[in-house]
């Protein structure tokens, strides 16, 4: 059974407060093993990939090769329901032509002074995937996460994927090969991620790598960040839905159990203006708790985290919501574009009543990589932006350096670098 | 004196792939003092950020306040050259207005089945800028990390500096009224990110913190990042200079050194196609080294750290700069728009023989905080972006939902999600 606040109350505040810092996942320290792993590839390379293989994902990859074969991705489909690959396949149709859309514009532009500026963007040269083995391993999010890469413009993307016992999930190796990723090592953990940063004779490094994982990965990607670049290190997902009294309780409550099934750490939280409308989502979760497959997770996330919070108004809701700053905020009230105006903090919104946040996990278009744990405060979903960088240019002509030499020079005298001052000095006679 | 490298040697690419992999910096590790002062000021708020201050910077903010009073700031453009004012000014005009063209767009649109996608841009609400006390405070640097975020529409802007012996840098401060930042505190290291971060009674927190820093201010920063964002972690500053024969040596010989100044870890490069070039160029800078007030700081970056290489034409040059994604690039040749368009990793580039470096650092418009450590292989420098998120949105009727919903659901199965399947089920009777 979720929490019940109501904002009326006089120690909602405290609360609140106490709700918004609560952790929900205790990181395993595993740093000191991640290093030991990671400077174990940097010295040994390949041959250390597979010793932590065999250890780690009981697999040995001198029999079975470190690289996926073609004919292995090609004979994935095989296995695969029709209606699984359409399925693939509109949903990869659609996250790219969505994510074409955020190509970015080159600038470049010549001031008064005769100044030229600009900027150019370029696409990272090579990019590492990272995919957990097992239940953790989401076709959804390889699409979510080659994709933008590949408009972007990255030439090389690269996944890595444990291979626990030698399988390896045929709808992700058909999501890979539908999102145009064709370079698949079966190697996990830390030591895969070691191996994506530093390289090895057989996997060339990369520039960046990207992709959800367990305490082993997210260590591994915190230690070779500088290296390389690293996306977000993801928490548990997490929905907000400000919903008034006029949507029907069992669509709610089948969202905020959506959400609930992730992970016992995942958290859902209702806000809504009408306490008896409350009260029956309440009821619909713990009746569609009877007949869900992951009924443990998700009562366990519901009891642990839920939180069901009745409010005077949707101004107050929207407060609350731009506060808490969820991954994903669903707005199922009869005038959502109100309130999207009020979103603040959100990694995304899920606008109206029929706008369920798992549409948006597959077919809708727009990422499904979020921030979590109140990061959307400070930071966005995954983009094309994070597979690109962009160079600032400048050029000066002799007048140009003549007319804004000396303020330079003012200041780097100012700041006594006197080699800076110079450095001006000298082209202008100084 | 310099290394000195020929890539038409046999053994160049191993002693080129050598010199990419140098560290010029060993990491002090204060992982676990700094944890400590990071609890402590969690636990014990401004009290925690006296002793500290005390211990650290030798200053009893219970007599001269924590937060730096107007009239200190207005009293600080009283010592200054009017000079120094007007070049601040300048500076700052020109940033801002070279930074509102980074302003991003929103977008909004409907697709073919009706489902209505897009993203909002919204500032963070607050962010802190860490500025180093003593000689490594740059006003420049307040301005470059302050400006953006003014442009970004950032409502609150606190700046921390550390007051060694109480002394706070006049430029400093000026900087800060001109870039339109109010809310200083004169304090420092891992405790003034940890208030940054967590919040005091006096300072309240901040979504995310920005700006350079010793190895306390760095590794707070890393502790921290999650709670709230943080910018690059910056290392040392390098330049590297592509330049034909008919340059000027002294010209790029200052350029060299004035990367060399700044640190003794700093690293300065010159690429060039002509021996006898390089030659003059290495006299040029130990002529110059004679008579630079920083020579010893410079003298050993350039001894250390420094590299001319010799190859044969400027397609090898580019091709090298980009394995070493220099923070900086100069293109000192006569035709410099035909390598800018090889420049594929690098933060900034200053094109043609009158666009040293150290205009770009202050009065050139564009942004100076850029990634160091073969880091523009993935990032960017610091720019408007860095300072708002993106949230994105999407809307689907009772008819997009019909159509889409099935092939979310076929998906979710797929990854054995069946309450997100029902959230769509649910909605369409399925």
């Amino acid at each position: 059974m979720a929490v019940r606040l109501d904002a009326n109350d006089a120690d909602f505040e405290n609360a609140f407060s106490a709700f918004l810092t609560t952790k929900r996942e205790a990181a395993a320290d595993v740093a000191a093993q991640v290093a030991e792993i990671i400077a174990d590839v940097r010295e040994r390379g390949d041959a250390a990939l597979a010793d932590h293989t065999t250890r780690f994902d009981g697999l040995d990859l001198a029999k079975v090769g470190m690289r996926v074969a073609p004919e292995e991705i090609d004979s994935a489909f095989d296995t695969l329901d029709d209606a699984v690959v359409d399925a693939l396949k509109l949903a990869a149709r659609r996250i790219e032509s969505h994510h074409a859309r955020q190509r970015p514009e080159d600038d470049s532009y010549t001031d008064d002074l005769g100044v030229r500026l600009g900027h150019r963007w370029t696409a990272i040269e090579a990019v590492g995937l990272y995919v957990p083995g097992g239940t953790a391993a989401y076709p959804s999010s390889v699409l979510m996460n080659a994709l933008p890469a590949r408009v972007a413009g990255v030439e090389r993307i690269v996944m890595v994927v444990p291979a626990r016992a030698g399988n390896l999930n045929p709808v992700v190796l058909a999501a890979a090969r539908i999102a145009g990723v064709d370079e698949i090592y079966r190697v996990g953990g830390a030591q895969a991620v070691a191996a994506l940063a530093y390289g090895t004779p057989t996997i060339a490094p990369v520039a960046k790598i990207v992709g959800p994982g367990n305490a082993y990965v997210a260590a591994a990607k915190r230690q070779v960040f500088g290296t390389v670049g690293i996306d977000m290190i993801a928490g548990p997902s997490e929905v907000l839905v400000v919903a008034d009294g006029e949507n029907d309780p069992d669509w709610v409550a089948a969202d905020l159990l959506a959400q609930a099934e992730h992970d016992a750490a995942a958290q859902s939280v209702l806000i809504t203006d009408d306490a008896d409308f409350a009260h029956a989502v309440e009821r619909a979760v713990e009746r569609q708790l009877e007949t869900l497959d992951r009924a443990a997770t998700a009562s366990a996330s519901w009891r642990d985290f839920g939180a069901v919070i009745t409010v005077a108004d949707f101004d107050t809701a929207m407060a609350l919501a731009n506060r808490f700053a969820p991954e994903h905020l669903e707005l199922a009230v009869a005038e959502p574009d109100a309130l999207v105006a009020k979103v603040r903090n959100a990694g995304a919104v899920f606008i109206g009543r029929h706008t369920p946040e798992a549409v948006g996990d597959y077919v809708g278009g727009s990422n499904h990589v979020l921030p979590t744990a109140r990061s959307a405060r400070f930071s966005s979903g995954l983009g094309v932006l994070d597979y690109m960088k962009r160079t600032s240019l400048l050029r000066l002509d002799a007048d140009a350096l003549r007319a804004l030499g000396p303020a330079a020079m003012t200041l780097a005298e100012a700041e006594g670098l006197d080699a800076h001052a110079r450095s001006i000095g000298v082209r202008l006679n100084l």
